[in-house]
């Protein structure tokens, strides 16, 4: 268990950590009604795809709380399904609610909501387990002594568990493998500096923060064994969508044959989008960029392009590491067991 | 011209544009003395390895104005020297005012001032000559209509003149052709968004502010044309020393066959340098990453790895674009016409 959480049902809310504090102060809301939860979404103080969908999942219990029109409450599962356009997770998160809210909507409020509190329960339960399996599934791949690049954050913070891209991490350092973990700071909002920095050294892990543009040198000089990295929708044919600055590191470590390996839930897999050109990239607003707490640092009015994701295409990934096992890249969707490598490191 | 310069004489003193103001405001500074010109100069106030040389030259013409002991202003040219210690430009601008100085030495003092003067002058005009050709000759490369990506700064404001890099994008621009420009923010220091999108905005040209991330995924979109840089140095193969980040925008490029042009003046190759392995790689403060106006962006204590420059190998780079010529890397070198490549593009 970790000493933190990104988001948490206690009792009659949800609870999150306000991840836009961080690292400075940690902070937790308690969030009554599903627009609050919206609101966090919108404005990421919960992120990452899997503790988005929990946290979409719980906002759905929030809403049932509020109405007995479930016409109404399907009205707004799909305003909570809006709250980011990329988050694959969230959609599945609401298509099991919305699933068990049709499967119940005869019944009385009361019963309405228990039945969603009981799957969104679900969700996060399967979350937990999920990470432990990705933990343990890409610690095999990890050796001892291994210097680890990573991108963005995916740990606890990113799930309900011990994270997607993090958990080999801490899974290996639990075991006392001696590992190195560069963190990109991963701008525009700087979630590698002020999210995977805090938990790696909150778990006594040997990390050390680079700008995203370092990590090409720092392959170029063999500073990098593997890179590790998260996925927010994986396509049928192993293409990956992942934080804008993921297909610059994936270039440069096939340039410099780094294996890079890409951790996600299954969840993650999107069966309907063939490859990555089908997968919607969502644009920023500029003044995540422009501007930093307030203070400008670029010229009024400039323009700005800030997309959030970049695709990777499959034939740049090494691996793809789910709860389930771990696959070449179109490998991945095939839901047989056979389909996994056998522990090829170990 | 521009509407605005770095470093300028203004009969009695040294007017620089305070940089470390921008973009939020546009002071220019009046420097009367030589103590204030090393004070700009090490806190950044000016900077760019050629507006560095020419604001020194001036700062030796200050030190004379000052004082009839010669021995006394060469030990004040030392003092300049030594302002920043790895600008090349900065070296070589008081090896000329130290060679004129003593050439006149028992002269008296109003003829040693205008001595000094006129070879900080020459200095100067040297500079915006170098500027205007690296201009001319780089924006043979651009055909009408493209998508050019940059890096830092090298534009009017690192320059006497229009700048290095920037140099040809201003050419083309004046000259009519309809560009787009996407600038790298340039982690850590930002002098992409600060700087380089405060010129192109003040010159009319089309452009727009990007993650250093996001070079690979604009060029994986076919959104840019070619990509231009400038140099820190440049060893004797071609292998160019340039900010953190040239390296990750180069293997993209040469990924996406995007051609690679580094502008720099013949100041800068390094012909006692064979390769990019001889390039000492300076480390800059992990404050830099971790503060932001003395904001904490990462916990406290954290370990950081911030490298100033890489090396970009010179088989990634199309072209190397100096004054004298566009060369092949490691053809650059030679300083016979005959080297530079005739006007492929036109």
């Amino acid at each position: 268990m970790m000493s933190y959480y990104s988001v948490k049902w206690l009792g009659d809310h949800l609870s999150i950590l306000d991840q836009t504090l961080l690292p400075n102060e940690e902070k937790y809301l308690r969030l009554t009604n599903y627009r609050d939860v919206i609101e966090a979404i919108k404005s990421l103080r919960v992120r990452g795809a899997p503790a988005i969908g929990v946290a979409a999942a719980y906002a759905g219990v929030l809403a049932a709380m509020e109405t007995s029109d479930t016409a109404l409450l399907s009205h707004t599962l799909e305003e909570i399904r809006k709250s980011r356009p990329t988050a694959v997770n969230l959609m599945w998160a609401i298509d099991r609610i919305s699933s068990i809210l049709k499967q119940n909507s005869a019944k009385p409020q009361a019963e309405i909501v228990d039945a969603l509190l009981q799957e969104a329960d679900k969700i996060f339960h399967e979350d937990v387990a999920m990470c432990a399996a990705m933990g343990k599934n890409g610690n095999r791949l990890i050796k001892d002594g291994s210097a680890i690049l990573t991108h963005c954050n995916t740990g606890a913070l990113a799930t309900a568990g011990i994270g997607t891209a993090l958990a080999p991490i801490f899974a290996a350092h639990r075991q006392g493998k001696k590992i190195k973990v560069y963190a990109g700071e991963t701008r525009p909002l700087l979630q590698g500096a002020r999210l995977t920095m805090w938990e790696l050294m909150k778990e006594g892990v040997d990390a050390t923060l680079v700008c995203d543009s370092a990590a090409a040198f720092l392959m170029s000089r063999r500073k990098i064994d593997m890179v590790v990295v998260g996925a927010d929708r994986i396509a049928r044919n192993g293409d990956v969508a992942n934080k804008i600055g993921t297909l610059s590191i994936a270039i440069a470590a096939s340039k410099f044959s780094v294996p890079f390996y890409v951790v996600a839930p299954s969840s993650t897999f999107d069966f309907d989008t063939l490859d990555g050109s089908g997968v919607e990239i969502e644009e920023r607003d500029p003044s995540e960029i422009t501007k930093f707490r307030g203070v400008a640092i670029a010229p009024d009015g400039v323009k700005v392009f800030s997309p959030a994701f970049d695709i990777t295409p499959a034939y740049l990934i090494t691996r793809i590491i789910s709860e389930k096992g771990v696959f070449e890249p179109g490998q991945h969707t095939i839901r047989r067991k056979s389909a996994a490598i056998a522990d090829e490191n170990t």
